[in-house]
């Protein structure tokens, strides 16, 4: 049994180099279908969305990138952006194309029957990757919300081979330093067949395209039961997993908190994260954040995201790795699963707060945040225009 | 086997007294969270639904009902409202009343920790049971949105004894001759727990009400893989089946069209009708649709959605019911499932349509709705003010 | 944040009066229906299963019962069980009764459409009632697996009705202080219907029976998604939570380790127990494991599922109680939700390694198995004979 | 509307040269891991379970193949099996190897951490390929049944590259006629992982192995909710769909009779099957069953399965394609949906036996299946000896 105290700093050391991404969304407001309820202080521009998201990292030492959703985020002057971003700490990360509110969009974009329809849907990324030029960004990240919602409304196979030249297009335009990120999903917004439903699926693509087209895992995205860090492994293996979405689900694409949901799953993905090293920076995977604060405070939502996830991650690297292989060997099932749990049950969180107080942040930065008058003034201050949100 | 032209007219006799309630707000725009589409001709208020609804039993006369839901379908004169039903040949059935559009209702409604709260969400209900009054309604449907994201962030015991509490308040407030139809959701709109998750849950609190609480049954509101028909033979075995909420699902609350997504489950929950005598109008049980049309033009859906439900209760009465107790009561496995496939593959389509035809009906209501140029009528009309929606 | 050496003995204090009953049938063989491996050392009878589960409690201080299955465990004189078990220092605890390995129940027992069948399945149970009295056990655990492959096979409301008039004369048999524990289970081993699929329905026939009659909740027994706490909240509410058969699943009811697939729902569950005090010995449940040891040493496997228990619940004793009610009143989500974290997150091991000691206990009951010797003791003394199993 | 008597002849050309093959262990006991019925007449050995095969065959006219499994039907003689077949209008398919049944897999076989074991698992594979040589099959399928049971009881990547290399040894030893198949599966008989849990990881293993390497689609294998057609199609898109194993699910992998559970997800599979000319023998993929048949009669069991398979093949021909077209690239949703629906609801069983009647084969299987004796015969004839099973 290890316990907190003994928690040696080197073995947290693997922390040095993480960092984490929070999307510029997660500072909006968001709902169900049913309703988005508001919050006095959500900001209602990128430039105040960057605010809070430094708030995020100047309390917490762990979030130094915020992606942008295009055109959410749409700024006419993105150095002046960029600029602000970096006045307070951070800088812009991954930008995501939005695929699914124009009213073009309605039966598909890049899938669309319609080839008006998807050189729009090309020319929007075309466009992202003027934005990612001029922010600095190196991820064009895609979610294809393209679907059908009944049997026989469109042709599956017809939908696959659109989608593989459009994807094209939008590959062959992409710099040298540019990434394509694609993400999958079960299900949502269209509730027959999506167009991208499996990570299988996104991979196929990718592979079609080129080395730089990578999958996106988001931890939402999945069956009942999907084993999640199996295809971590799986991706990893194949050299194709680009970044994560984090959030939580108990059912569907919840988003809710990452860690919030099931926390010995997390763990168990940042386990096999760490046995590939996919933790260290040269790994090239992005950990990303994509949730809703529906009903949650947002700018404490998000720092208490990427807590759990550091969380996470200093027990997946507390895992006595030689006493595993051993139990391994020896095909001492218990045993090995016994050195996993060791590390799952080990309270991290004075240790941890140890290795922010050295690096000169708050022990506590939920308390720091609570105790810092933030959310009052913010809600002070943003008074009146327009509440930011999925639109 | 049984082939089509076969089925004798008085096989159907059990359609007779059969109808089906169709719901205003299915003939307005809905969407899922992240995007609404809209579509010309769609209504702009309650008489413009009503007369959508009208079109419907029209063509398929199958629908003389239309469930209102308060506030979508408030208006000054619930007198002229009845009498523009009546003159369309419909009338007004279920009022639904709405818990989950105002903002004091964030963390929950009936069940909120806050007795101001739970008030208002009771003094909502006795607006509803005016407009019952005032529309000649007996049927008062409460779906319960309320529910939890995380766990921890309420009790869920004080949560029911807050609603047993807020509920019995309505009961006591309804006419003799209302119902109160209770509904229950799996998940949406919270994802970790919801206050009325399962038939089971609802019908306690039937069960403490009264004899006139009753349980609304929704297609969609359930887990994964849960055997429906199960439930209504058991809710109608307690005498508490008081409605059902027609739509179709693959994989979470997709309100699809009924019967798009596993027309043989239909089937099997209208099997499990006719033999408890349930599809007959003495038994009371309340046939409702409750649908979205995201993409697909809505009266046509709504007319594609009450022929499904026909289609489907007219192959269950022509189960071969001796066989079948013969087969059963012999252990024959696979001859009792033989009589069953043998009504579902059946061809009943030129029987309805002969059975449509006798009564003065177009024998292909789909086909003479879109010769009947409504759809560009209304689209043409319909011109200016806010298309009808969730609000 | 709690930290392990904060935890002061007195929090752990609602442990004190709190047991396990473990199943005889855990320290047998058993598998898949692709096959059951065997293990040195397994059980021969009924005497060498209790020495097995002496030796957890010995090691544990958790576990002073043992189930008994009919006819799995039938001996002679079940005296001399009784004593073998008092000299080793447990007890036998409930009575198991078996539907599911007669060639007559192929098509149900208790529901079967033939009444020689249900008699004889109910005589069954008549003489599970001997070996209560004969044991001094007091529970009659009845899971019923009946249930239909195929649409169609049978009525299921016939099969209810039959199945009433079964419990009915089963429930009739007990003595006054017997009482009846009715299982319920989603799917398996049947895959159309299953007679008592969920809590709705065991609720039922217990309210009909009488007061007696209570549900014993299978932790693997639910729908994918199902909220488990919940139901446990909901059956303490209404009177009805008997027991627990504790296991854990990722898919199906995969009957692993208790605690070992999802430790943070083992948690949310005893929470609510917690909450409604119903982890005290007057509560009157029981909770027992119901597990399989497929490929794990089946002691030890016994000692971990009672371990990870205990550390739930000590968990659950720690949460903030004063806090949690002070955020839930305040709407503060986040702030209630983490009050809970802290809680899961804190290492109790220590202290419950402390508490061991301070009972004469082995401070790690799985170190000092392993170091007792006891698994190659049993392998060379139990050579001979068959191996104990699902027969 | 399509009624049945207008189904020409001609439209159901595609028929023409459809096979089903069906699997030798679908003759014997089978059941759950909580019981195997027995039945009277359940074959004794291989030549048993060919004739009962055969049997299906000269009633249907569908199934010319049978599937056999090794070692369950290891016989002395191959050219004496092979015969026999011949002799009964049969031949031999494809031969499955069993990774599940010893007890050195009990952690594993092709993906065991030993050596030893993996070399044990590789050469049973040599053996199979033998078994091909003196039985003229050209498909091995491999189904891995291989898994853990807990978290961190090995490596999950480990494990792969084990598979790796162990498929790589089997590949490498077929004869250029045979193809290698590789199964995926969900879950069971593990729990926690499973090694080839998923289409993209049986896809992945077979683009390393070459282009004779195809991947089989067991139509139980999946998540909940799982859209199964779209693997369907994108297999076939990637030119590696090398067969099915056909039959029902609600839960798990139910393994009921294909078309019981959901008949229109199998015309939906068979819509795609056809719109990729899969149909036809010249797309190499094989049409088996993989079933069990565990309380109802197994011959009859097989008819019905051939004849649900033959009925979904048979509506999915019917589908207007021109229709279909028109109305997708219309963007009409219920159209294109309506015209797949008219397809599904047509009856086409009268046609069905009108082509049976015109090839001399009874209109009716199930019928003359029942009327020939057949049951009883074998019931008085196979008495003694041991009924096989899967052991």
């Amino acid at each position: 049994m290890t316990s907190p105290q003994e928690t040696p700093p080197e073995a947290l050391a693997g922390l040095d180099g993480f960092t984490i991404e929070v999307p510029s969304w997660a500072y909006g407001n968001s709902g169900t279908r049913f309703k988005v309820f508001t919050t006095p202080g959500t900001p209602r521009d990128p430039f105040e969305k960057i605010a809070d998201a430094a708030r995020v990292h100047a309390l917490t030492g762990l979030a130094p990138r915020v992606s942008l959703h295009v055109p959410w985020d749409r700024v006419d002057d993105y150095e002046r952006l960029r600029e602000h971003a970096a006045d307070l700490g951070v800088r812009i990360g991954g930008i995501n194309s939005n695929l699914f509110q124009d009213d073009d969009y309605k039966l598909g974009s890049l899938t669309h029957a319609d080839a008006r329809v998807r050189a729009k849907a090309v020319a929007h990324h075309l466009d992202c990757i003027d934005v990612m030029r001029a922010t600095g960004s190196t991820d064009l990240k895609l979610w294809l919300p393209d679907g059908t919602n009944y049997a026989g409304q469109d042709s599956l196979r017809g939908r696959q081979d659109r989608l593989a030249d459009s994807l094209r297009r939008i590959y062959e335009a992409l710099d040298p330093e540019h990434r394509l990120l694609v993400e999958y999903k079960f299900f949502e917004p269209y509730f027959y067949s999506m167009d991208i439903p499996d990570w299988g699926t996104a991979l196929l693509h990718c592979q079609a395209l080129g080395e730089r087209a990578q999958v996106v895992l988001d931890t939402g995205h999945h069956a009942p039961g999907t084993n999640i860090e199996f295809i971590v492994m799986q991706l990893l293996r194949a050299g194709r997993l680009g970044a994560f979405d984090f959030n939580s689900r108990y059912y569907a694409d919840d988003d809710l908190i990452v860690g919030s949901a099931d926390p010995f799953q997390l763990f168990r993905i940042m386990v096999e994260i760490v046995s590939q090293d996919a933790h260290l920076p040269r790994s090239g995977v992005n950990f990303m954040l994509d949730q809703c604060h529906n009903i949650e405070d947002k700018v404490a939502g998000q720092i208490r995201s990427v807590l759990n996830v550091e969380q996470a991650l200093a027990k997946a690297l507390l895992v006595d790795t030689a006493a595993l292989d051993e139990a391994r060997l020896a095909g001492d099932v218990l045993g090995a699963h016994d050195v996993l749990m060791d590390a799952f049950h080990t309270d991290v969180r004075g240790a941890l707060a140890d290795r922010r107080e050295a690096r000169g942040l708050p022990r506590d930065p939920m308390a720091a945040y609570r105790a810092s008058g933030y959310a009052a003034k913010i809600a002070a201050e943003r008074v009146g225009g327009t509440q930011a949100g999925w639109s």
